[in-house]
Order: structure tokens, then sequence, then C-alpha cells
């Protein structure tokens, strides 16, 4: 009885493509691009998603993507609908309401997005109502901050013999913010990257030296801000300083920070060896203070 | 003292920085750039990757690797060095040597791996034989397969209210596989997405559903083969239908598949609805037989 459930319910979505492909080729709509810009650089966009900024009519862009990205769309009509650190500087249905509009006028709309749009994107909300409008949608990946953030450090989220498994994990998404003393509930995994973590960051690295299996207080901790941009810096220490508080006074409150959490990320040369971002541009490292 | 004790740790790798510099501009080495080639998608790699490909001496690619991807580097010798589905059909250590080796004679050294360089790419033990060897390493990441994923089937992997986080695994890496019998141990996060997970699919599925807090039997969960390719596949069910072993007959031996588990992953819209891959190429969704 179950298979059989299954096989109707596929099929019943493999006929609504065509009747949806048929609705969406009359061509009195647009289209709109949901394309993740990647971390900040602007060259570690997807070949397509800067190919999509070359021939939009219009872009929506998010606070967190870099201006210089604008630079590839030239042509476009460009509009920031962004949010920054959980606050919304365009509420939610308002961009919604936005993109369904651009889609009447325009035949490519782009929707930038920093990072990657379903990762921490609240892409869904979008899609939603898009297609409630009858509106295609395409969505383009892009690099994620933890995968650019290992890129950046050289050291891998996961190691043979070491982790098996890496999450990535946010405390907050938009409005949605932990009340002060509400616990948190930290997934476990080898590896922890949390996104949008900073204020929270000594209670999580408390709370995981208390409870979880996977990290003690000797496990290593990289915490990186602007990721892969000329103001990238990077914190290394251990969970103990980290719960400590010993990186409070160092977070720069204008920049996104990531919290590498892991045995993975114990940089396994000595300080004579490490050779972090060369050939890159801006502030390599910065003292604890 | 802990305090002084990280100042003077991370002061003494920028020194180490100025001393690296120097020496790697001597211009008798080449530089290896550990490039992400993506999930599959010619297009889906960065822009700072097809750069490299354009420029490159040398590539080293991946089994994994699209060799329609190898059309970007026309110029540049291409050797296959990759790994298969846990089969080592190059050692990783002969690997290292021929990197260290091209180093010697190129200027532009392309090491292309499929997916993300820094989640389940063994990069780390080309990165240290390479600074062993005094040579410049530079790491490019790249659209790991779990976000191509979700962008193709339009589900976020996090979503406000329901997942706030998600944990990327593999049971399996290079030859260090699961000997039959020993204990999955499943990190807990909103969302799971497993890699290489085929052949454990069905006991993942039992082992969640007896013993994971976020997941139970009704729990969604979304199947693909070869992301971003012409030949990608969807199955959508859930644990209960995988724990049975429904998924077993549909999958493809010589593609690359990826399970994802999550309430997030619930398709929130009926079937007439439904609307995936508009405009892709490909199989679209398979029955489950």
């Amino acid at each position: 009885m179950r298979t059989a459930r299954s096989t109707i319910r596929v099929l019943k979505v493999d006929s609504a493509i065509m009747t949806k492909a048929s609705t969406n080729n009359n061509n009195t709509l647009g289209k709109v691009y949901l394309v993740g810009a990647g971390p900040g650089a602007v060259d570690l966009i997807t070949v397509r998603g800067a190919k999509l900024l070359e021939k939009a009519d219009i872009v929506f862009f998010d606070a967190l993507v870099d201006p210089e990205m604008l630079t590839l769309c030239p042509q476009a009509e460009k509009i920031e609908v962004g949010k920054r650190c959980g606050k919304l500087s365009s509420a939610q249905h308002f961009i919604n309401k936005r993109l369904v509009d651009a889609a009447q006028k325009h035949r490519v709309i782009v929707r930038l997005k920093g990072g990657d749009p379903m990762l921490f994107g609240r892409a869904d909300e979008e899609i939603q109502s898009l297609k409630a409008a009858g509106i295609e949608v395409e969505v383009v990946p892009g690099i994620t901050a933890a995968l650019a953030g290992a890129a950046s450090i050289q050291q891998s989220l996961t190691l043979r013999g070491v982790s098996r498994s890496v999450a990535f994990i946010t405390l907050a998404q938009g409005a949605e913010n932990l009340t002060p003393g509400q616990p948190i509930s930290n997934p476990s995994a080898d590896t922890l990257v949390y996104y949008m973590g900073r204020k929270d960051a000594a209670r999580i690295a408390q709370q995981l030296i208390e409870n979880s299996p996977n990290q003690n207080s000797n496990t290593p901790v990289q915490i990186l801000e602007a990721v892969s941009t000329p103001r990238e810096r990077l914190w290394t220490s251990t969970l103990e300083e980290l719960a400590a508080g010993k990186a409070d006074q160092w977070f720069d409150s204008s920049s996104p920070a990531l919290i590498m959490i892991g045995e993975a990320l114990r940089t396994n040369y000595s300080g004579a060896e490490v050779d972090f971002h060369q050939g890159k541009t801006g502030e390599l490292l910065q003292k604890v203070s």
C-alpha cells in the first residue's frame, strides 16, 4: 500500500509540471532567479549567477551583498531590500510583493541573496509567494560562508578519522530572536559552524563544554569575520577561551561572524609553518586583546 | 595568562606569513589551487574557479568532475586522479606526490575536486603535503551538493520556526568504510544531509526513527542523484519508507546520491501546485518501484 501511495504522488507531480510549464510559457510574466551571491568576494559567485546578473532587467539585493558585486549588472535597475543582523530593513512580505510586481514588468528578475539562498536565507517565503502568483522561479546556489571560511583558513570541516559530520546552525533567523535565558539547543556533530552567533558565543561555548559528547574545553575554535572580503579577520583559540568571553571584545559588530568549532579545525602544524591567507588582501590576523 | 598565550600564538603566525611570502616569491615553484568544481553543472563553478581553469598549465581532476568542465581549460594538460565511491583509483599519497612534482615544472596548477574541497574532500592531506614541500596553496570553495540539491527542489534546508540547523554527514570517507554491524553515530540536527549514504540508507533511516529527537517515521525524505546534471533524479517520501528499503531498488549505483531528511523538506503545497525543476533538462522524478 505504501509503495502504491508513493507512486501516485510522484506521478501527480509529473503531470503538474506539464500543466505548469504551459502556464509559464505565456510570456506575460517574467522569471525570478533567486541567486546566491556567495560570501562576499565578487568572484565567488557562480558562473551561472554572474551570467544572470549580466542579463538582469532588475536586481533586488540584500544589505549583506557587497556593493562591488553590483558592478556585474551595470544595465540593471538595482534595488536594496536587504536584512541585516536579524533586523528587517524591508519587511519580508514587502520584498515578496515587490518581486511579484517586478515579474509583471520585467523579463529577467534577479533576487541576489548573501551566501546561499536555501541556507538561512528565507528563500522559501519568496518562492511560495511567487509560485502563488504563477511566476516561474529558479534558484541558483551560492557559496555559503562556512565553506569560504574553511577555504580561507585552509582547514577541512570534515577530516578522515576525526570528523564525519559538520552542522551549520543559527540561533536566530530574521526577527525570531532568542529570548534571554532561553536554553540553546545545540545540535551534535563533529564540527559545528554557527552563523550569526556573535552575541551568544560565550554561552554556546559554555553549553558545548558542559553537554556535548563531541567537544570539550580544548576543542579548537576559529572565528572568521567578513569572510572572503578585504576586511576578513580571524580569531583562533579554544572553546574554553570562547566560554570565558575572550572573543567578546574582538568582534566587530558591523561584520557577519562565523564561529567554527571542532577538532578538525586544529592547526596541525607548528607556528613556523602556518601560512594563512597567502596572496589575500586585507587584515590577516588580529591579536586577542 | 591565557590571553597572553593567544596573543603570542597569533603574532608568531603573522611573522611566519612574512617569511613564507618571501620564500614563495622566488619564482622557482608554481602555485597549487585546490578548486571546488561544484556539484556537476559546468556553470556552477565559481567565477574564480573558472578563471583559474582558463589560465592553468595543468589540471588534476577527480572522477566525479564532469568531463564537460574540462572544456574550460583547453590549453591545460589534463590528468585524471579521481576517487570514486570510496575506492581510490589513484592512492592519495600518489596524488600528493604528483601535485608536488607539478609545482616544480608549472606555474599554475589546478587541483579540481568535485563539490567543495573542504567538505568530504580530503584536501587537508594535499595541503599538508604541498606545504611541507614549500609550495604555495590556495583553496577556492565550491558549491557543495546539498546546496545545489536544495536549490534544485526549491526547498530550504533551514526554515524559520522549523529548522535552525542542518548537518552534512558521511559514513565513509575514502577507504575508511563502515564495518558491517558497526553502530552508526548520527549527528542530531533539524535537517540532515547524508553524502555517499546509499548503501546504508535504510539503516540510517531506521536508526533515526528509533533514536533521533528531531526526526520520526513521518519526516520527509528527498533523495537526489547526480544533482545539477542532466541525469538528476529525485526520490521523495518519508523516513518510514526509506527504513523499509523502498529506495534501495531506485538508486543508480553509478551516480552520487544525496539523502536529505527533515521537516524543512516537506513540500508545503498540494500536488497540483508542485513545480519542480522547471526549465531543467533530464529526468525529473522517478516512481518508487
